[in-house]
């Protein structure tokens, strides 16, 4: 069976404001027939006609997946839309763990990923290159994985010195996660370690809070949040009234 | 000291192909008088009339980044410019390492860093999914750490069932730091874990090699090579002659 003309764009939106969005993207948003993805995210994608829209919960990814690469294998142009880059803890891993189990024709479709700017860049460039040393990137939510597995993350990425971006701090099944979280980290990390908090970076309400690891306020920590961990080469310049600049050392020892 | 009506833009131009820039990035580049960085990167700017282009070798960042920010203290609209992410091993650590050492006027300036689609987030949209799970990012290249803290981390990083992408795995300083690496990564990972090499990613001669950690032939690296090695909950799906996907569970035990 062919998969005639269909294609599978899985796409980036970036962190909400358009100036994020690059050109690859905004050709596949204006080529596509069908956009699908969880509500907030498809708001964001300008209305056109003899388009279709197809909303969905946040927790329903494989049904979204299946339902992308059906329409696609049927000879749709289709594109299924993330908040951030579609590859960091978004739909792509749901695309393609759903092509490995799913018809054997959706392995030869025609599906295109387009990365977007990640909410770790975004945040990272607001306040000025935290993550320009080696980093990693960790979902504290406990939906997909057991807390062990999670602790043994905190532990090992603090153990290396690693600048540390922790999403998903405040997932509902597990209000609790970022204490845990930082209960591990301070039995490693130094207490003047930097941390900060971005919240709702690319949006009107976006606002930074840099403290360290002793005084950090966690119950400033919502869903909109990303947390990053400095590691030892973290510095943070002082400028006044405004929002100090927070940056990692190239150079480390 | 006012710092006039300069700015200072710190750019990230994506991996090569223009369909990576997003808006404000092009917006800066065409605001910008003087468009600063390492040689290959300007000459990606399409020329403008009356802009000043300043090039420069790849190891001096400190001092483009002074010269960046004196041009802006001075009234200039200036764009410094990188491959990639400029917040991701490149000149965005340098601009705010030259701030906290420098004239501090330059902590008053305008310095707005514009981020970038990284190779990393190149490498694995064209893969699939690999980094859909916790990651991280490390610099194999001892020009600015030693070896003992890259041996460090490459070890906790495996130990913490990281998906790692590996970048400069071929620097001219220390060639043989990609076997190093990989004698580390053998002696924590299954031999079966999953190697990608993505080389020369979103330009014409873009080539990937699917292998595993027992088989990977590290002749092949270079320096516009990122390795990526998966977790245990990587997977690859075969696709007849066309290049496998590679993805990660989102699930982990």
């Amino acid at each position: 069976m062919s998969a005639g003309q269909g294609r599978l764009y899985v796409i980036g939106l970036g962190p909400g404001d358009a100036g994020y969005l690059t050109h690859d993207v905004e050709a596949a948003l204006a080529e596509a027939g069908d956009i699908i993805g969880y509500a907030p995210y498809v708001a964001r994608v300008p209305e056109r006609e003899g388009q279709t829209r197809l909303t969905s919960d946040n927790r329903v990814e494989l049904d979204r997946a299946r339902e992308a690469l059906s329409r696609a294998t049927a000879g749709r142009i289709v594109a299924v839309v993330s908040g951030g880059d579609p590859g960091v803890f978004a739909m792509a891993a749901a695309v393609f763990e759903a092509v490995d189990n799913g018809d054997p024709a959706w392995r030869e479709l025609d599906i295109r990923v387009l990365p977007g700017i990640s909410a770790m860049q975004a945040a990272a460039a607001r306040l000025g290159a935290p993550i320009g040393q080696d980093f990693c990137a960790i979902s504290i939510s406990d939906n997909l994985k057991p807390w062990t597995t999670i602790a043994n993350r905190l532990e090992c990425a603090a153990r290396g010195d690693f600048v540390i971006a922790l999403y998903n701090p405040a997932s509902r099944s597990r209000p609790r996660g970022i204490r845990d979280a930082f209960a591990i980290l301070r039995g490693v990390l130094s207490p003047s370690t930097i941390v900060v908090f971005a919240k709702s970076i690319g949006r009107p309400e976006e606002r930074i809070i840099a403290s360290n690891l002793a005084e950090a306020d966690l119950s400033l920590v919502d869903m909109s949040t990303l947390v990053i961990i400095g590691a030892q080469g973290t510095r943070l310049i002082e400028r006044g009234a405004a929002t100090p600049y927070v940056y990692s050392l190239r150079k480390s020892s």
